[in-house]
Parts: structure tokens; sequence; C-alpha cells
């Protein structure tokens, strides 16, 4: 079946999840949003883009930072409601300079950093 | 610093989003979506337990199907708006049966089933 963007179920603000893994450690890197438009722009380019809520306008993933996501896979899942990108990495996913952004463990109710800023 | 889950940021529904990922295989399993008493459930029994949207009910995952979800690791990330659950998977985490939700690969602009059934 052809893939059309605008057959994935939207919020009520035009957006649906993307969760990005790296294709190579399989580690969780992040989750942000799409919309249909950064969907098309994605498979289009090869290069993860997101929506920025915050700036409200296209987030090409490490169009500043160099940290960008090259597309290797792209899925949907059953609902048609949540997106997983499967990507190469280059460099720290994380604006906090940390390789993913899921370094905040809870472990016996106290939080504890599990990574650490990379080079 | 001990964790306390009304410091996590919920959308205007009180509902934050929370990706399970396989503590053996590394598959991301499924997205859905906690409210603060599923995070302090899960963290209390160790079982994976959501917030359902169409039922307004907690989802103690596996709780009629027998396919639950021992939580492993508790992860929040950069923004505290999302969260990571690794675990140990009891039989397929998709209600279509199949290990995980992420079963359509979009690829050449093709929708492709990558999964089968589980029996």
């Amino acid at each position: 079946m052809e893939f059309d963007p605008s057959t994935l179920k939207y919020n009520e603000a035009g957006l649906i999840p993307a969760i990005a893994q790296d294709a190579t450690s399989d580690e969780v890197l992040m989750m942000a949003w799409m919309n249909a438009d950064a969907v098309r722009q994605t498979l289009e380019t090869g290069r993860v883009t997101y929506w920025s809520r915050s700036r409200q306008s296209f987030w090409i993933k490490g169009e500043t930072s160099g940290h960008i996501q090259e597309l290797v896979e792209f899925r949907i899942d059953c609902d048609r409601d949540c997106l997983l990108v499967i990507v190469n990495q280059t460099g720290a996913a994380c604006h906090t300079g940390r390789r993913n952004c899921f370094y905040t463990l809870v472990d016996n109710g106290v939080e504890h950093i599990t990574l650490e800023v990379m080079d």
C-alpha cells in the first residue's frame, strides 16, 4: 500500500509523536513531534525533521548543531498515532550534549544522572 | 534527588507519553500514556501501568491478556515530558498479537508489514 502521510492520526495540534532510536546501539535517543509536512520532508530528504512546538517551525535535527539524524527506517505503530524513526545519529541527540535524552534514572525513589555530556 | 511524580510535565489532559523498550532485545515495543498516579503505581508495583485514554481508566498492561510488562528501568527525558520504561515483556506487547506495535515499515513510499502475529 502506498504511504500517505495524511492517513496518520495527528493530535488536535496536528502533531504525531516520533521516537528516535539509534540504528547501531539500539538506544532510544529522544522523542519529538512531527506534523504531516515534517513526515513528508523526513521521507523525501532522509534527514529527520521534526516540528518545534516552542518555535512553531520545522526543526531539521542537527541543522545548527551538526548533530544530524540520517533516516534508516521509518515505522508506524498499530494505531497509526506514533512513529519510530531508526537513525544514524551524529554526536549528541540531546540538547544537553548527552548522547540521548533519557539520562535520568529513577531507582528506589531517587533520581540519578547516568550519562555524561559528550566532548 | 528524591523523585516526585508531580515534577514531571504532563499535557493539558494530565498525561505524559511513556515509551516501552524490551530489556533483552532492545526493540521499542509500544508507546502509551501515563498520568501521575500511573507513574506512582508503576514504580510501586513494578508492573507497568498506563492510563487508557479510550477507557479513561488505569491500564495495568497484561492484566487481561497476560502480556505483562515487568519494570526493569524507569527513565525520564531531559525536558521531563517523556518517559522510557525498560521492561521484561511477556508475550506480545501489541494488541494485534505482534511482538511490538511498530510492525509497519515505510520503504520507498510503500507500507510493508514486517512482523507476524505471535502464536
